[in-house]
């Protein structure tokens, strides 16, 4: 009965030393020092191998190491094998950070002031206050909640937008196809956490974005496919969107001649914006197992007909 | 009996279109348009009048319009005038989202991201968790106190030094020149929110900045003077400190051929972190002057022998 670990090697000697510590009864390998292929029950991915029921012929839990499966080929992985996103602390608190510091530097003007220092000029634009800069986040799950619920704490006036009807205190929510465009309507900072499925692949596009009030800016933490880059482009150069800045792009790693990167009022971060932390992240994991064992349900399997 | 306000003309606006809303009874002038001289009971100024006592010979109050009073010479005021800063909600909110979004850029390290972005690099580098980003801020009044409290949901490790002992939940209270050394070894993020006195003009220098780590970073939210602009180069230019993001600098406006608009490593912004917001200001001063009517103790009146 072996643990298997296939992502990043560097982290995965993290991963390593805290099963050892946690479960040292469980065998942990790192990929692709896979032992005998038919003892590995359990995978941690951010890719798993190619036709896993082949490769791995007694895998049991597919574990994705990301917030997100989209990543996954899910028809490659058997219908009896059950797909688990991660959900963890640290996952969550590196969104809110992110995702609060691009807010406060939009609402305060810190890219206006930026270009002012290049050219050498002390001039302060009016202050506006947090109740005057609306924000609205597309996707209310784990992520989407957690960074409302502390952008809040500022005074700016908070939505949400899902696919299907949630409740969250202190929010407008707002939901499905026919309430989008008022939530669009009222916000002037737009983000993304929205998971991505067949339904919100390439969802930012032109006509969304140009829903959102003149002047409006896009903070993109989602996936790199939900965004058409070239409308973006349009929609920023016309004047109708003041800044973006994009964590995910498409493709990764953006290559180093694209537009974007030298966009006067695109900010670019490589996909940083919030990373599954070993710590809480073997916790995470080692707990979903003693359910599983337990015969409970494990946190963050996924429903595959919704793909997330 | 008039109240009279001396600061930027445009804001003198809103203030007199909310006088009149909320006390049409007292008669509300704008400086230079002072009328009878002898009228003028209390003044609202970044700046008095030279002489106000002979200027104006019946003045009872100086209210601030800004958080501090350094700006004021306070030998020129007679004694028997109460001096009061101004303490409303508007400037603590403003202060804590500057804060908040600076010290989120650095712990993310957005400032090299930036720096990337501009050689098309995508290079992640690792996330280091707020847990081990250590906020420290010189100065528990208003402003310190509220930005930690802020600060501290985020799950920075936060401190404080005060010239006199403090007590604040869930933040390590230094006080005097005794812990100051202490202090500044377990912060990686200073923050300044000093008042400006003749203790603390010129209180960052060389010698404090590098009892810092190496590599911690400067949030300078208090006043211009309280830092050596030279000393700070210098210690920037060794390695000793990673950024220093200023708001404030000596003199302001600071000089276009000054050296530190182009320092790779320093971010500045003009004097914007906070700023008295007519609406509250307005509310705060005459909840004062009722205070002062009633005979009851007005908010934010300095001690004179201490300075702020």
């Amino acid at each position: 009965m072996t643990f298997l670990y296939k992502a990043d090697p560097a982290r995965g000697e993290t991963w390593a030393r805290l099963f050892a510590e946690r479960a040292p009864q469980l065998p942990f390998r790192v990929w692709p020092d896979v032992g005998d292929p038919a003892e590995v029950r359990y995978l941690a991915a951010w890719q798993p191998p190619e036709d896993p029921a082949r490769t791995l012929p007694n895998l049991e839990i597919v574990f994705s190491v990301g917030a997100g499966v989209d990543q996954f080929d899910l028809g490659g992985i058997p219908a009896r094998i059950p797909v688990v996103r991660m959900m963890e602390p640290g996952i969550v608190e590196g969104m809110v950070e992110y995702v609060c510091q691009a807010v406060l530097s939009l609402q305060r003007d810190l890219f206006d002031y930026a270009s002012q220092q290049e050219a050498g000029v002390w001039r302060p634009l009016p202050v506006r206050p947090a109740s005057s800069c609306r924000v609205g986040v597309l996707g209310l799950g784990m992520l989407g909640s957690a960074v409302l619920e502390r952008l809040r704490l500022f005074g700016f006036p908070c939505a949400g937008w899902s696919r299907s009807p949630r409740r969250l205190e202190g929010i407008a929510c707002y939901a499905g196809p026919r309430e989008l465009d008022a939530f669009l309507a009222r916000t002037d900072v737009l983000v993304c956490l929205l998971p991505l499925t067949n339904e919100t692949r390439g969802m930012l596009d032109a006509t969304l974005l140009r829903k959102l009030p003149r002047g409006a800016s896009l903070v993109q933490t989602g996936r790199g496919p939900h965004l058409r880059q070239d409308d973006l482009l349009g929609v920023l150069d016309d004047g109708h969107l003041a800044y973006a800045l994009l964590d995910v792009t498409d493709p990764e790693p953006l290559p180093a001649d694209h537009p974007l990167w030298r966009h006067p009022r695109v900010r670019i971060t490589p996909h940083i914006a919030s990373a599954t932390r070993p710590e809480t992240a073997v916790e995470a994991v080692l707990d979903n197992l003693r359910r599983h064992w337990s015969g409970l349900p494990m946190i963050g399997q996924i429903d595959r007909s919704r793909g997330y």
